[in-house]
């Protein structure tokens, strides 16, 4: 088998340990003589790995008894309209808080809904860092909606000790499960599968049981959060394999020692290729500022535009997949989520530096 | 490996070829040293996946080229309120066709959007036929909605022939892919994938291009067909693994001789289970009026409920799965979609005859 180091942003690596287990029960699930895609999703065994995939991620991220869990479809993306459906209100508007190109969507589709407004953008510096939170008066905003790591750019929130609000929602797509945080500060939290959960098709929502109950009414059954709720998921067919890979994945994360393990490993991860920037004497530039460094996805550009191409190039015959910048902003980029190993991220800065010595510099 | 009949209504049985392959290539795909799973769906690999999974629907289902093929998420009860959404107007009513509870759901969905009204029902009947088809004026209904196969109740139309109207919408979600019909009556086709075309998580619309244009516009951008078809299915990340299935079971259905042949082995297996039915002198009672009755979903009853409970649980022990009602109906329901073997339906013929003998009858 061909040796890759996958750095994709997502959809990206999934653990070894989890496709293996994945491929073994492919055909025959739990012994039953069907696949886990063939079950019912009303039947004992789908709905056992349902329950557990939740009572999972209750437990590795510590999330409270107040919150319920949702395994929904339509992507982070859905999230950017269902939000607003369900909690814009007459004569109020919610705030957002401009980290990057997909707080802007989000807020492009507030504003489709109704009245919304940017409290603070990062765009005059080109998104480079999370910028400074003024003070937020609940009066002010239905609700606030931030994004704590920025896929495209490269930046994360390196805390959200400066951000009180009572209605705080959080899209987590790109580093939830990647460290600890805190859920209790925020009335819903959302986040596609598809970077540190496990494959596209499924999307987790973590929401305050007593905010869908005050969401608008009236809405398409299937976009209100009420509905998905009162149904634990299970409104109309859930994604059911998704769900099943999402239950794997939170398995292997228990395993491993959970999020303070896989903090460290992240940290660890990242710092390799951070170094290498920092190291290279301006042969790499970060885009990121240092205190606004993400984690999970490392953004760097080299010289040039011809030295860019060249090193993606030499990198993918290398066996590195996925170091393209995004096509909206081009460069370079690592996503260095939790199922990419370490050896990866040894690997990239290896040929980082050979790469930088061999242009003699 | 536990030996099981697959009578699962949805998510169902998939096609044993399909799952081998799948497995085969789970940790690599084609030679990339990647599942199909952690590749970008920007990437070549994926890409051609996705392209495939269309041209193979477009040959098998003979879909001009004034279609357009998409993959969507959400289910089909997404698509009940999508509907309403993209193609309500002013001053002019949707007419939705009852033959079912699924029908009945798509108008409630369009009711909570704007005024839609019921055409014709079968409910006074509690739905056993496909009720006689009143003549349809173009200026009276925006468009017109059918369900082809109701799922709960077993019973399909036979034909189409005497539905016409300029925007014929139909859910196909459990016939699809079963027998040939007419593509061109319809201005859009939608069909959620878990019953004949893959695993849940991946919804099929098959739309006329120039009936997105004419859709409203100042939608959620993921709300609108015109997203979609202009992004081919790209806008955001589709659940790529569920397409992925859903190219294997269009490449197992082209091998094995396309929609003739399945049509050809549903009627076979659709009737050793009628006969079953029709030659036990009223021991099964079929729900569905005989020129009614569903190839996929075949629903009987026994003469009292604890009857019935005892067939259900020596079928179980004899290992068939999923013979129980909808919740909503009770009794007995076969759903025999394309990937159900002949030999499941002949397994249990025999067991609908010895389960009769052995009560006395
Ligand atoms: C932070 C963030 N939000 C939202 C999205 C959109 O997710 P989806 O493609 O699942 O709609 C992404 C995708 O990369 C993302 O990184
Ligand atoms: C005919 C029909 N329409 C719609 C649905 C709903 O599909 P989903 O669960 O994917 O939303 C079903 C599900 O069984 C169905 O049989
Ligand atoms: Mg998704
Ligand atoms: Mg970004
Ligand atoms: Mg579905
Ligand atoms: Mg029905």
């Amino acid at each position: 088998m061909k040796h890759v180091y996958n750095f994709n942003a997502g959809p990206a690596a999934l653990p070894r340990e989890v496709l293996q287990k994945a491929k073994e029960e492919l055909l025959d699930f739990e012994d039953t003589g069907m696949s886990i895609m063939e079950h019912s999703h009303r039947g004992k065994h789908y709905e056992a790995v349902h329950e557990q995939a939740k009572n999972l991620l209750k437990e590795l991220l510590s999330i409270p008894d107040e919150y319920e869990i949702l395994f929904l479809q339509g992507g982070a993306s859905l999230q950017f309209a269902m939000i607003p459906m369900n909690f814009m209100k007459q004569n109020q508007k919610p705030g957002y808080i401009l980290t990057g190109s997909w707080s802007e969507k989000a807020l492009k589709e507030a504003k489709k809904i109704g009245e919304a407004e940017e409290i603070v953008s990062g765009k005059s510096s080109n998104y480079s860092s999370i910028p400074e939170i003024p003070s937020l008066f609940s009066d002010d905003y239905t609700y606030v909606h931030v994004t704590s790591n920025n896929t495209i750019f490269g930046t994360q929130w390196a805390s959200f000790d400066h951000l009180e609000h009572p209605f705080l929602i959080a899209d987590m797509s790109s580093d939830i499960l990647s460290k600890r945080f805190p859920v209790e500060k925020f009335g819903m939290i959302y986040a596609g599968a598809q970077k540190n959960l496990g494959p596209a098709g499924v999307t987790v929502v973590i929401m305050r049981k007593e905010v869908a109950d005050k969401a608008n009414k009236e809405l398409p059954t299937i976009l209100s959060y009420e509905t998905h709720m009162k149904n634990r998921s299970l409104y109309n067919t859930p994604p059911t394999f998704s769900i099943y890979l999402l239950k794997l994945v939170l398995e292997w994360a228990k395993e491993l020692g959970g999020l303070e393990e896989l903090e460290r490993r992240n940290k660890e991860k990242a710092k390799l290729i951070y170094d290498a920037i920092d190291e290279s004497g301006g042969f790499y530039t970060g885009h990121a500022e240092k205190d606004s460094r993400s984690l999970m996805n490392i953004t760097f550009t080299l010289q040039n535009e011809e030295l860019t191409k060249q090193f993606l190039k030499e990198a993918q015959e290398q066996g590195f997949s996925g170091l393209a910048g995004h096509r909206s902003v081009g460069g370079c980029r690592a996503s260095a989520y939790n199922a990419v190993p370490l050896e990866a991220c040894q690997a990239l800065k290896k040929f980082m530096i050979e790469f930088q010595e061999k242009q003699g510099n």
